[in-house]
């Protein structure tokens, strides 16, 4: 529950048409929200939906506004004042501290004193757990690891040893920090031996990890994760990739160890990226992209192929079997025309 | 252990040459089942093995059952009369009710009398647990969710708070359901602000969820799984997705934020959905195939290339960078021979 | 902390020109190595940072030996070598045995006396675990499974009823061992029914399993993990798989049911295998490749296409989809010449 004026001051919107007093109770969609709610436009498959919203008020851009047929609070960036509105929404958690009952802490652990520790977590040997941090049911957090200040693991996460989190870092249930990276050399009768990974993993402020994802320790010196990354469900991380400054990876990307990726990129679904290259700031990989190599330039890049009608699909795919045969035969008719030309 | 009577019964299947007192111990395939167990023929692979089973029964259909040596239990739908025969041999879980010693329970939840809460579970304030649910052994129940009737959380599960699972939901170890989607909202300076994720997820009945899949909450309004719908292992559901009613989901698909899968879909393994796009009913999409549009029509859908020898592919590969190249190259000929005809 | 003297030891390595005496007490790469440390030369990129190394002993090659300005370890494979050496610099887990207070173990489960079972893990009724094991927190050790000695979960697995692993098993965070394999039946009504799954895992010794991978249990028969096979993190093995001795599967691989793998395979991260085929032994597969029919021979296969410039692959990306058209124009131009040339 907020008032017209409160959404406008944490959104840093100009009221247009309102009564700053109006209480609203709720959140929705254009179509959906009736009197009380309040509502956004921030994509232009919404705009339809504007003229006739029955949204106590609605947050837009100036373009937006003068269609608005409802009270408006007008923001620059309409996405952004609508994150900050919206979470005058969220379902406050009950403020807890303490060690829940059946939550499990080494003697050696230091927690502050306005943590939590909830229920059958396990907090190992070391481990230090900063002030306002939250660790939700059934996590784990290893021996020595740190978790800084207003963190929160959500539930059914595992902090390995000696991995450092920032502060106000969310991790999502089932996220696992800290595995082993796979390190493994070949013998002469060609059994793999197991190659130690003695390093660890550093995670800046304000990154979210998402449900399931995996973030695997250094051989050597630390897999590093940059303040502001915001890393989707089932992504793997390899050990000793680094992954610079806000940016943002969508669900099911693989990394693979020793990659690094710039600054402010993004990465689309299912993205795989091979190992040891490096990608500049500001790169964008679509969905379904496999980067093999090093990209030095800022830009946008693709290797996806999307779907056609199966049968087509399977000419295609025959054809290009045969394309450098085809490079040939292209290739063999023009020196062919040629000759017959000058002769 | 159960008699071909019973069997015959629970599968629809018409006994033939057999004796129904004839009592079955287990299950096996036709190559390796004895005496005492009873095979199915349900793939053509394993024609070849029906002249020499030695199994006590076989579940076939009326076209195989002439060539059968053994007595056999003739269905309609051999795989279906299949499945509900092995129904039979499953271990029988020991049946049991109540809250395990070490599991904690909020006060505010409701328990069914008949419903089990296992080793070292957690659930939350509000949750409602519905008659005969499982909740296996370290799995986690949000705030305000529910577990309709007979639903089982196999192990190590987190249901977050508010998700709705129907009766008879079947959820595998280290599922999660319900992790905030990824919202984000790009600022001036280019960080990444969170977007609250408000919505819930509802899940229908009889659905199943692989280990390790993960379904985010709706940013807004609600993820939505249909009855019937089964996902594999490693999937991952973004917020505002919607999955309708029998389709069948293999591993580690990835299907991105409001997309609109049809009913009765079937997607194979690795395939990668876009995010705001509608797949009409009954399309089928072939493994590691890239869905980036919407599908209008029914049928089947491919983008996924599979392996040549390194050598050829690299060749390919190179000769595909240089395919507009080459089509231009290709018009090029066809417009000198019309020229060079038409003087 | 180690001699020179007993490192040389454990990895079968000549001192050269060292003291073995000299001790040493961690591990570091060639170029940030300082005194007390050893280093190793296992990758031409680290070859630069020989001349200059500050290391007290470098690990290497016969040939890089001669360029060594500091003591020197040679050793025939430095890799090996190195992963040995390392092994002496892990940190050393406190040596725990017997079943802490707040794990629960049902009365009936075999606990060998010097095993450990961890903080909040739940063994359930008729468990073997061996000699040695290590039972990390917040585990799920199903009825009837066995771990077999010095194998080692580390946190947060879940191993399901009457799964098997040998000896010297190490398995991640967040992997799942025997949930159900994906096995449906498709009713009249296009519902699905679920096949019960009643086959278990059998997994041999030296076996390491990634975090979050997820091995299914067979539907009749076993699924199959041999000697020293090495997953890395969130790879999908389908029910009744096989995967040969000593074979390397990279993150996010996920492999269809019934797929045999070779042993002595190495499958890049986010391989796709089709269910029902045969990979033959010492087969490579390339990253994101999709390995849809049988390989009989060994070598190395491909199906993975590189990203361009965005603009760059729309192109090639539409030009792709003309491409059975293209091939036709070359035809008729190739028939036309010769026509043309007849006539």
């Amino acid at each position: 529950m907020a008032t017209l004026g409160e959404i406008a001051a944490v959104s840093s919107a100009r009221l247009q048409g309102c009564d700053a007093a109006t209480v609203v109770t709720g959140v929705a969609p254009l179509n959906r929200a009736g009197p009380g709610q309040i509502s956004f436009l921030t994509q232009a498959r919404y705009r339809p939906f504007l003229a006739k919203t029955r949204a106590s008020a609605v947050i837009l851009s100036v373009e937006d506004a003068a269609d608005c047929p409802a009270p408006a609070l007008v923001a620059d960036n309409p996405q952004v004042a609508y994150a900050r509105a919206a979470a005058l929404f969220e379902p406050v958690a009950e403020a807890r501290s303490g060690v829940h009952p059946t939550a499990w802490v080494h003697a050696s652990a230091q927690i502050a004193v306005d943590a939590w520790i909830g229920p059958h977590s396990t907090v190992e040997a070391g481990a230090v757990i900063e002030s306002g941090v939250v660790v939700g049911p059934n996590c784990v957090v290893g021996a020595g690891a740190t978790l800084g200040e207003r963190t929160r693991l959500v539930a059914q996460v595992t902090i390995c040893h000696r991995v450092r989190l920032g502060r106000r870092v969310l991790v999502h249930p089932g996220a696992v920090i800290g595995s082993d990276g796979f390190g493994l050399a070949l013998d002469r009768e060609g059994r793999w031996l197991k190659i130690p990974q003695l390093g660890g993993v550093v995670i800046g402020d304000d990154v979210e990890i998402g449900a399931n994802t995996t973030v695997d320790r250094g051989a050597l010196e630390d897999t590093v994760i940059e303040d502001g990354v915001k890393l989707d469900n089932q992504i793997q991380v390899g050990h000793n990739v680094k992954i610079g400054a806000h940016s943002a990876l969508a669900g099911c990307v693989g990394i693979a160890g020793s990659a690094r990726i710039g600054r402010h990129c993004m990465l689309g679904g299912g993205v795989g990226v091979a190992g040891h290259l490096a990608i500049a700031d500001r790169v964008q990989i679509t969905g379904m992209s496999l980067v093999a190599q090093s990209i030095a330039e800022s830009g946008v890049y693709s290797s996806g192929l999307a779907v056609e009608p199966n049968r087509a699909w399977n000419k295609i795919s025959a054809r290009l079997r045969r394309l450098d045969e085809m490079f040939r035969r292209l290739v063999a008719l023009e020196k062919k025309l040629n000759r017959d030309r000058s002769t």
